[in-house]
């Protein structure tokens, strides 16, 4: 007998963003593993379990999962957002490379979801509407010359930059020192956006340029797109202001 | 009066991708606009218009539907994927920017879609597991120079990169332009994943090594993935390889 398991995106926030194909995973499953605050988003169905954890615990979860599903249950692994973007699809290929033979054998199936970039840039107007890059700013898993590296590089060539994981706890500084990295390769008045809770009760989208970004409060509920050279602001009477990077592009800082 | 335009992300398929809310505002649209191939996915409703042009007029589209919404109407756009990546909403910003004062009152909504480059991901694994970035090859709209630039510096800096719109009849070259630039910077073991029509009728997914990417067909229904220097691939016996890219990244080339 063949287990299987399905990594589920859940979007990132209410029933409005959970596509069909995430719902039909659901519902199939006989138990359904994930980080706390995920797995209270998922419909409960009677006699499917719940097993939660906590959020730091990505691998031990995904070995719990695949052990589960290698016993030939069919079996769910919930993220939010999309589990292909720093989630838990990689931590469920992780532990399929270093685990028992058998996790190979297994039906893997993961289903995307909306990621919280995609939903944040949709509340302002387009700014990811040329090319753009995602990066994590959480330096447990890397060290943070390499963020800093990062962050230059796709901003001198013209990249607009989606910031996940922008702070924490743990992590007061990163943001910070982010924000000055990138202010050495992008005018002041670049527009940065800060998408706290988007899709969820108490959202709060705020605006704001380069010079000031210091300024704005964020934490881990917080998605932050940082524009290039090319992001446009456009005024609105009355209403809040849009943001979009324009298709045509001549190609920003040389 | 105060007319609405929503902007509407289908996905990348079919129906299993469309979230609710994308749903929704479809069904309160008096009229929809789009590209045919997108507008022939959105199911039909008596009294519902369909405005249908061709996929080079996204200026004009978005125009046309302002232009509509601005009469008072409840008017959609349809998108595949995600309208703000490579798609309408920027066209719609545009159009906003440089239009009549009047479109600048409307209610414009945008409704975030599965963009191309998460569902080809996850019928491989997590290749965008860890930072990354979506870069448009088309060079109708920016100088292949650009292009070129920003492959070099994404490669060089450690992100995975998703390459959109790969190539046209009218830009039979550009992909092995970028597959020879991103040679100078990769190893030719790189994975590299061709998903095609990925969602819809025909999908294919082929995972190539970077060495032999120019051999592997593509067109512009192909959303191409290569990986970074830290990209892995994991053998299954019977099964398609998975590639990902793990959480925790040593920072790629120094």
């Amino acid at each position: 007998m063949t287990g299987r398991l399905t990594v589920v995106g859940l979007g990132p926030g209410d029933a409005r963003f959970v596509t069909p194909e995430a719902d039909a995973a659901l519902a199939a499953a006989e138990a359904v593993y994930g980080y706390g605050p995920y797995l209270d988003r998922v419909p409960v169905r009677p006699g499917q379990a719940r097993l939660a954890s906590d959020n730091r615990e990505e691998l031990a979860r995904a070995g719990a999962a695949l052990d589960h599903a290698a016993r030939g249950a069919t079996v769910a692994i919930v993220s939010g957002g999309d589990p292909g973007v720093f989630a838990m699809a990689a931590a469920v290929c992780e532990a399929i490379e270093t685990g028992p033979g058998a996790w190979r054998d297994l039906d893997l199936a993961i289903v995307p979801g909306i990621t919280a970039m995609l939903a944040v840039a949709a509340r302002v107007g387009a700014p990811l509407g040329h090319d753009f890059c995602a990066v994590s700013l959480s330096d447990n898993l890397k060290p943070f010359a390499v963020i800093e590296r990062r962050l230059a590089a796709a901003a001198d060539a013209g990249f607009v930059i989606a910031l996940y994981n922008p702070v924490s706890r743990a992590r007061p500084t990163q943001l910070g020192a982010a924000f000055a990295t990138l202010a050495e390769h992008l005018p002041p008045s670049t527009p940065v956006i800060f998408g706290r809770a988007v899709g969820r009760d108490g959202e709060t989208v705020t605006v704001v340029e380069l010079g000031r970004a210091t300024e704005t409060p964020a934490d881990m509920a917080t998605l932050i797109i940082v524009g290039s050279a090319a992001t446009r602001t456009v005024d609105r009477p009355g209403r809040p202001p849009l943001v979009y990077t324009p298709r045509s592009d001549a190609g920003g800082k040389a």
